[in-house]
Parts: C-alpha cells; structure tokens; sequence
C-alpha cells in the first residue's frame, strides 16, 4: 500500500482521493486544504487526517503526494515535497511562470524524487489507443496533427483573471497532445486569437477562442483550436495523418441511442465537461502514477513534459502579441 | 448499511461482491460456495466470512442476500432466504421449471420480502435510455421491437447440457427485453432455430442459432435473432419502431479510435462479452436494488418478471418443438 | 442500338425511359399507355411514337419492352411480348396468381426469349455490394439474415385494395432479398401481421405492419420486418450473419451534414422513397438488361426469381390466415 | 437552349460536356482543343463541331463558353469570349498571376458578360447544405471555420512544376471554401509547409502539405490543413463552429455496407478522387451556371471570387516564404 498526502480539497482532489481509494494499492493519510472544512469532510470520507502541510510532508509513513490544489501554491509544494522525499503527483501547471518551473523542477531533479505532471488526457482509453497504434506504426509517419479542443462554457471571470490565460490554463493540455503525438518537438509556434464568445473575457485582457499552429525541425506540423464555449459539449478530438492513413479519436457518448424522427436522426452529444469524458483518464492516470513509484520505472508523463507544455504555452503567448511565428528552444 | 450474504463466489459472484463495496450503501458479510477455496477467497477480499447457507440465513445482521450459485440451487435458496426474511437479490433464471418457479414465489409472496430477478440488461445505461423515451412519448405508440442478441462464442458442451436449453439460457434476457419494450404482454411465440455453429450443439440436444416471432393482443410484434457466435464480438442491439419515429440503442466499444487506411476505414468492434458490455449495468441493477429494500419501494424488476420470462421461453421451445405459434396466458 | 416499346408512362415509366435515353445504348420507339396523353407526353420527350400495343409488338424494329403498366396487365403483356420474340423487362409482379404467372412463364420459355423481372433492389449498390463480399466469402457461411423494409407512409386505400395485400405488393421484394441473401431457397414461411398504422387499411382487408420468419432446409433462416409508415423517411437495410462475420447495409442520406448543438448530433434522415433511394438501382437494372439482352447472357433476375418470390408470398399469405408456419416447394 | 462552345476537351472537359448534354436546356456546337484529335472525339459524341477559337467565338449562335483548357490559356481566352459579348464559365484558377487576372477581369466588366468562376465545390450537396444552414442561423454567428482538404496521391511532377504551386492549385479550393464559410473576407493569412510526400515535389520547388490560418476582421479564425497524399482517398470535409453549435460536412463514399469480423468493423473509404466526389457539383454547378445566364440573375459564385481565393493564395506563398503572417486587402 503506497501511502498519500493530499494537497487540495477541490473538485478535482475529491476524484483523486475516491480513485486512489479505489484503487486498492494505496491509502490516504493525509488531506490538507486552506479550507478546513473541506479538508475535514474529504479525510472524514476516506479515513484520513485533515493536516497541515508540514504535518503531512513530515510524516515518514507518507510515500507520495498528491498536489491538487491552486495553481500559485503548486511550485512550493512540489519543492517541499521533494525536499521531504515524496513521490509527486503534480496537477498541471506546475507554476505560471518557467522560471519558476525550472527551479522547482531543479529541487525535484537534486532529490531524485519522481515526478508525475498531471496530463490526464494521455491517459483517456481513445487518445492512448490512437498514440499505442501510431507507435505500431498504423499509419506510418506522423505528418500532421489536428486537435479540437472545446469546453463547453467559459470558467467565471475570477478564475480566468488568475488562470495566466487561455494558453497556459487551457490550450496547455493541447500542446501536450501535440507534442505527444507529433513524436518531435516542436520548434515553432503561430497563434492567433480573439475573444467571440464573452467581451467581459477581452475586458480581463484574455482571449476565448483560438487557432494555434506548431511546426517541428522536420517540417511536421500540428493545429489546435480552442473554444472557451460549445453548445453541444465538450468537445475533445485528435486526428493524426500519418504517410499511411489517419487515425481520429472522437468525443465520448453516454448512450449508443439513437433516434430517427420526422425532425432528423439524433445521437447523443458528447459527455458534458472533463469529469465526465476523463473519468476514466484520472482513474487510470493515478493507477499508473502509484505502478511506477512502486515498480521504479519512469514516469508516463515526466516533469520535462510538464516544462515543456508551459514552454509552447508562453511562445503561444508571446506569438499573439507580436503576431509572429515564435522560435522556442 | 445494508448487510449482505452471497451465494455464488464464481465469475459473476465475484462482480457483484465487488459492486456492493463500492458501493459506499452495503456490506458484505458471508460468502457461501460449494467451492469453499473460492468462498474463502472471495470473503477475504470484502472482509466478510466464508459460511455455509445455514449460518449466512440465520446471521440476524444480514439484511439481504445475492443469489448468484448455479441455477439447480435458485429456488432453494430462493425459498430458504425468503422463510429467513431477507430481500432477495436473485440472478436469472429462477429455476428451469415454472412449477418450480411458482413454488419459490409462493413462498417469497407469503414472506412478503422483496425480490429482484438479475435481468441485468434493463439497467444497462443505453437499452435504460431508449426505454425511458418510449416512456417519454418519443416515438408514439410502440409498434415493433427487433432485438439482436449474439455471443461471441458457445460455452462449453457440459454448460450447454444443463443450461435448459438456449431459450431459457440464453433469450430469456432478450424475452425479458422484449416484454418492457413492447409494453405489453406478448400472447403468442413462434420460434425456429438450428445448429449452425457447432454440430456437437445439435447432438447435445440443443440449438446455436435462433430467430423468434412474438405477437401482443393489440397486434404489437417483436423479433429476436440469436446465435451462440458472433466473430466481431458481443452483439448486443434493440430497436423499437412507434408510430412517430424509430428508436436504437447499440453496442459499446473500447475507444472512439477510427483508423483509415488503404483497406478501410475501421473502428473498434463491440466489447467482447457481458462482463465488459454489462459492467455498469451489473453496478446500477445492485444499487437499484439496495436503494429499493432500503426505501421500501417496489423493485424495478420483480419476480413476475423473472416468471414471464421464463414462461415465454416454455412456449419458445414448444414451438420449437412442434413447429407451431404457442399461446401464452 | 436496343429498340424499345414500354408499357406503361406513369411514374415508373418515366424512370425506366429516362434512364433508356441516358444509356446510350438504346432507343425507345413506342410509349403505350391506355392513358394517351400520358403516352403521348413520355413518347415526345423522347423522341418516341404514342403506340397501341399491337403496332408496337408488330414493329419489326422492336427489339425489347419494357412492362411498367398496372399489375393487371403485366401477365397479358409479357404474353404477347414473348409471342412477338421480344426481350422482356417486366416490373413485379408478374402477377398477383402464381397460375396465371406459370401461363405467362411457359409462353416466355416456349418462345426463348429473355426476361428480367424488376426486383430493382438487387442492383442497389448498397445491397449489390453487400452480396458480392457474401459470395466473395467475406463473412463465411451465412447463418441468418435480417431484412428491415419500412415505407414512408401507406399508398391510397385505392390501390390497397387492388394491389395483392401488402406481401404481394411490398414484401414480395424483401423476399426476393431474402433468397438472394440466403443463398439458399427457403421451404418454411411464417408470418403475423397487423394494421397498426391506419384501421381503414384493416377494414381494405389488409395489414400494414408485418413481420416474417423463412427457414431454409439446412437450418439458415431470415426475418423481415415491414411497416407501411416510417416517420423518418424510407427504412431500407439489409443484415447478414455469417460464421465469420456480419454485413450490413443502410440508408442513403442525402447529405453528410451533422448538426450539433445544444439539443444533439443530428444528421439527415434516409432518403425519402424509393424513387429517390434506388434511383441508382433503377438506372443500373436497366443497363444490366440491357447488356444481357445484347450479349446473350443470362439475365440478372430471371423468370424464376419472380416466380419464386411470389411463392413466399402467397405460402406468407396463407401463413398469416391460418396462423401456422407453411411450406413452400 | 443555350449555345455552348467549350474550350478544353480533357478530363474536366470529358465531363461539362457530358453535364451539358444531359441538362437538357444547353446544346454544344463547338469544341476547341489544341490536341485536334481529343475535340474530334468529344465533339462528335455530342453532336458538335471541331472548331477552332475564332470561328467558335465568332458564331453569333453561341452563347456561353465554358474555359476548362489548361491554366495558362484561361485569361486570354476569358478576354476574348468576353469581347465576343459570351457569358463565361471558367474553370479555376482565371489565372497564376494577379495582375493577369486583374486584365481579364477588367474586360470582362466592360464586355458587361456574366462569369462563374469554377468553384465547384460551393455547389457540392454537402457544402452547399452546410452553408444553407448557416444562413439560416442553425449554429448562430460563425466563430472558427477547420478545412481538410487532402488529396489521394501528388499529380506528376510535370504538372507540378507548371501548377503555381500548392497554394495556388489546390488550396485556392479551400480559400474559397473558407471565405464562404466564415462570412466575412479574411485580412491575415498565415502558412506554413513541408515536402513529406515527396522530396522531388521539394526538388520541384514545391511542398505538399501545409497548414493555413486566416483571421478576419472581427477575428473569426480559419484553419486548412492540405496533403498531396492520402491512403485512404479523397479527404474533403468542412467543420464550423459557431456560437450556437457546430455543423460538419463529411467524405462521401461509394456503399453503406459496414463489415464486422473477427478484424474490425469497416465501412467504405471516402471516394477515391474529384472526379467521383464532386460528380454531382459539377452538374449542379454547370446547371446553375445555365439558369443564371438564361435568367439573368447574378452568377453563384463569381469573378470577384476567382480572384480573392487568388489573393489569398498568393498572401498565403509570400507568408510561407517570409515565414510571417501576410496582411491581404
């Protein structure tokens, strides 16, 4: 049994902590949160301790932790944790700014302590099958990649304020996917972007609907674009056109019905929001997570990727401001 | 929390005792199997005692009891728990003879405990849905119901030998599927069939292969195609047509991934067996059942049920038999 | 150049002489019609003379009719065409009595003449296709096939009630299907049906919703379900069981557009009649007799297949009355 | 019946011919090609005349030309139907050169003629559908439009090297589409590309995939991704998300059978190329081209169009060469 700290009370530390406890090869001991109440009801639940961080990350029993609180105090907890010898398990982003990434990266690097950066959808069933058939090489050479990537409804303004912007907070995960199933870095970035769906969202100096274009070294390239709004769901698909054929990965349905009527033929729309369409992806995430602290085998998604994604992020950024193509590194 | 006994530490034993810990409203108290390696295995997992019958019925503690042994055992234990006062939680059929059937719900009736009959795939969440829109008005009166039932493979001949028959083995949940379709009580069976998969079937007594025709007072029809093999997989449809439209409900697959190539464009084939296609059915059928004898409410699937399917079943294989439609009362 | 006469300038007339005219390889030279100005319209549009139908079976010139005309007329015609050493496409049925179908039959085999009966579905390419992967072996031996066959909405009582009743006049193709698919004759009809789409239809002395079993004597077997009503549009699929595999074929829509939005996905209802689903079909049936006829094949669907299908009808029809499964020879 | 005289009796002029001949309210008197013995033939099967341009222009009977010779003759040709007073259907691109373009254009204006450029994807059912609907406000104000666009295979490297380049030969299609789509002209263009298919085509001074944004005003987003190759066929869709929902435009393909074996469950590939896909755009498109010169009402698509997809074509190979997004007027 691996034994967990758990940074973060929220909506989404409830999903780690009832995962984890289904997971059957480890425990939570401890839930800390600013909200104490939160944290005392979400430890009441799975037999755990509502602490303080100190607490947690002192306590030797204490294998891993799970960081899932707000973005701003991620850098810091990743430190301590890694100070403290923990294996990390690290919502996305690990900070706002690289640089700040770079020195806690560089803490956890010095502690020898693995990393996991919270890149859930590397985990959904449909975008691992589409990478497991592209590394069989079904279709051959990758040559360009395709992402739609589409929330339902835009977070309140409050946390858009705070998000470091649509590119770091949202599209993050696209480069992520980008990257991966590019199988090559990419070295340029284009975007463009407006604000269609709120001008409140304009008015907090962001943007709510993008286009983004990444070129590698050998002349692959990738597309994403975002929405902060879709009537119809969440949409999230990849297609990737390889010197063989295609491979697409598309939206998750609650139900197979479909109905034919005077008006049309219907099917379901895509599952709601992430907890429902990545429910499966968090589960099988955090599984992977505690194999590998216990194997000792590599992380499936490692601190360089987590950097990486925040790195195409602000060249995503810096691109929109200057309308140019941005080299990154 | 509602305490439980099982009968039953097999496949399908094994999914329900796992189903009722998580699910977070019972316990598991006794496992009974005539296999007591596989009872005391099973206990162990859950925290509960590998017992005999006797001990698990008389436990005052034990609330409920989950029927999952080999059919020959059923009505006993149907009877047994029923005399004990525990609510019933019985996986189909209830017995391969109605005389026998109809000695067990007497006894259940004069006990007055509530009884689920495992029709499982009433609560798969597709054929739950398309199900609810007839209820809802979506396609006006329901006039004909085509079911699809294929399995994957034939079990094996020693299974076949005292399944009854693949009527009252196998179509019984496609009679039962029928039934809450139609909306009303078919009247008459035609059924033919053959051995089309496996001559050893034939010689076995048995068919693999099968096509029924059910016919209601008011005119309403349904058809069931069956086979004991389907090489893509678990075949698994129902559609109903109204006067104002048509409904379906399909199979599941693993992932959305659709792979084109030179040869075709591909996607994934339906999930291979019940265990995989039912898994949320077999999840949501037990809460329904616990959130029913906790409630006190009528159950979502009752022994009448369990009885009229089987009594369609008699009539299949007595049309069978005789070449001939057989009434049912 | 193939001369044609046609029987027959209503709605299938026009088909079939559009479709001559677009071949270019064959000429109509007559239009009969006991309407004349309906004759005489068709017969201008292409070039053609308004004819009785002793001047056009006389012309020497005359190579081939084609027999569009009502039911009624059909044996009298294929008759007299077979006397005058025609080559026949003669729309089905035949006729609506198998004896006066076996009268024409024997005059069209005396005078050697070929002859197509137009069961146009079986040069759908949808269904064509279908059949050539059976025969190519794709899906192994068949074991069982489903036939859904629904029309939009009932034609006028009017023609209900001269037209054979609805297995003469709209199953009768889903039975020539049937055949074709199976692979095999069928010697076994069962059939039940209802008027659940209009009483008037009953008080016609018909049904208007129907559903059939066909059993083959090596165990192979075939359900059809028919409705004279689909909200939807023209429901028209084939489904075929083999011991390696199934096939399928569906609907045509007139477009891929899919609409998603805030209430589903939907995409376009089938096509909505036949005119518009076979008119591919209609067009390929007349080349395919048109080839055969100049090269001296076989014909496509012969005499027989007419024959046959009109068998399963009447033994369905007979079925149906005396609530009992029927032989056919 | 409106007078044709056709220039170009090629692959693409095999087939307005045909269309031309079918439509029923158009005649071909003239057809002019350098290879004499392609115009004999192509005149001959419908009835018209080798010619050569003079004498075809200078027949008073003659109404409309239709211009589907190679590229480098169409504006001359353009210049000279439109003195000669002929409406004008010119196949695309009117040519590879703006200010050429600019010439023709400006004779045709003063010659006061009506022109279609050949654009005839806006006249595929499934475009023309998806752009109905969004006139009709189905998804609200349009946000993003996403292009694929992928051929089969590269043309030979001879056509190539005379072809303009990608952009200009195959995207220019796309340009138009995503004009039409977004309802608003673009005013930014940013691409980038690679040879992946084939380093001769880089040899050649060409690419054969790319990617493409364009922003409007308003800042609507369009996205194109286009290849030389695509194993599995013609890849033509067209995605548009809007405030209200998202409407797509598919692949059409030849069959709906769908196989399930032991392998997957496989449909058809999208049609193989133009010629089969765009079958019925051509018709339509020449039958709109028809009523809108006998009607005198504006041309569906015109020269305006020909030359704005020109200029984003050439927008689009100045970004790719400076490696920068290109503003257009």
């Amino acid at each position: 049994m691996l034994v967990f700290a758990q940074f973060g009370a929220g909506r989404i530390g409830a999903i780690h902590a009832a995962n984890l406890a289904a997971s059957g090869a480890a425990r939570l001991a401890h839930v800390v949160d600013v909200h104490e109440a939160a944290a005392a009801t979400l430890a009441a639940r799975h037999g755990a301790l509502a602490s303080d961080a100190v607490t947690a990350l002192r306590d030797p029993l204490v294998d891993a932790v799970i960081i899932a609180s707000s973005t701003d105090t991620h850098a810091d907890l990743v430190i301590a944790a890694a100070k403290a010898g923990k294996a990390i398990f690290c919502e996305k982003p690990i900070d706002l700014s690289l640089a700040r990434v770079d020195q806690a990266l560089a803490v956890v690097q010095a502690a020898g302590v693995p990393m996991l950066v919270g890149f859930n959808r590397r985990f959904d069933p449909n975008f691992a099958e589409l990478h497991r058939r592209i590394a069989a090489g079904a279709i051959g050479a990758v040559e360009q990649v395709v992402i739609t990537s589409r929330d339902p409804g835009p977070p309140p303004l409050d946390y858009i304020r705070v998000s470091g912007g649509m590119f770091r907070d949202m599209t993050i995960h696209d480069f992520d996917m980008a990257r991966l199933m590019l199988g090559e870095e990419p070295i340029e970035v284009f975007a463009t972007g407006s604000a269609l769906v709120d001008p409140a969202i304009a008015a907090a100096g962001d943007i709510d609907s993008a286009m983004v274009l990444l070129r590698t070294a050998s002349g692959r390239m990738a597309h994403i674009n975002n929405s902060r709004r879709a009537a119809y769901g969440y949409d999230q698909r990849v297609e990737v056109h390889g010197s063989l054929g295609r491979l697409t990965a598309g939206n998750r349905v609650a139900t197979t019905v479909e109905q034919a009527d005077a008006a049309a033929v219907a099917t379901d729309k895509p599952l709601p929001f992430f907890l429902e369409r990545y429910a499966d992806a968090y589960r099988i995430e955090l599984a992977a997570f505690i194999d590998a602290v216990r194997a000792g085998t590599p992380m499936p998604v490692g601190a360089k990727d987590g950097r990486q994604a925040l790195v195409l992020a602000e060249a995503a950024l810096q691109s929109l401001r200057d309308n140019r193509p941005v080299r990154v590194a």
